[in-house]
């Protein structure tokens, strides 16, 4: 019984808790999911350290209704494939996954990071992760400038 | 009576009547299905007057068991969407559509072309056709390669 009230207790984000935020899951399925738009970001680029390459966005049921809305409803997920950019023969072509990038929403779970969790799984890995606890300074800070859109930079491409 | 067979008899392609391919149907809702790949196609590249800029395609559920399988049942479409690529500032972006390319399997009906209608939709419009009845000359003389993998080019990327 004390055993459960202190699980109970741990799992819970309160003020005498400052609990780390709870990892976010890997996006099972996510190739499956609605395809939302796509960007290559070449060297040069300031973020080019970090997200290099060929994105692909993929959005869940939840998060697909979010884009069309503008308000993402606890469940949403979003995916952030980022692929290696293979250039040959006047060509651009996808190469290895760098990085699985996620935001999950959960008011919650995540309410410090306006209610999304944000995560990164690197190359094919569902368990090697690249943000963990740093989500607030490593993703939220560029993204709680999307305030107004719920934090999301990407729009659907009809 | 006679109006019914002369209908008939003109909707088939029998060696009597060297009919014209059926029309491809613009695939609705395909934005829904799911993304096999992307690419692009750059300035230099043979293939860049009709093909330049960014590519996705998209494959419906039969489709989709196609790319597993290897063979592409009847009723299996896959699409081509071609987008302008929008270089600046160190990044591709996806900007206008070009032309939606359309591949529709239908054994019976394109049986000239591999069981394969082919189509191309120009811009964003559903009825402006760039392809017609054109589509053995201007489609399948290259996509006869690909008799191995069902006159298919791409590949389902994991």
């Amino acid at each position: 019984m004390r055993k459960m009230f202190v699980l109970a207790a741990l799992s819970m984000t309160s003020p005498l808790f400052a609990a780390d935020p709870a990892p976010v899951p890997y996006p099972e399925g996510y190739r499956q999911w609605v395809h939302v738009k796509s960007m290559t970001i070449n060297q040069g680029h300031a973020l080019y350290d970090t997200f290099g390459g060929i994105h692909h966005l993929y959005a869940n049921k939840k998060a697909e209704q979010g884009y069309k809305s503008g308000k993402f409803a606890d469940g949403s997920v979003i995916v952030f494939d980022l692929l290696e950019a293979k250039v040959a023969d006047n060509t651009v072509q996808e190469g290895s996954r760098k990085v699985l990038g996620v935001m999950h929403k959960d008011s919650r779970k995540y309410k410090d990071t306006g209610g999304w969790g944000f995560e990164g799984f690197k190359g094919d890995s569902k368990t090697d992760r690249a943000v963990g606890k740093t989500a607030a300074s490593a993703c939220f800070q560029c993204h709680t400038a999307q305030k107004n859109s719920d934090h999301i930079f990407s729009t659907f491409r009809r």
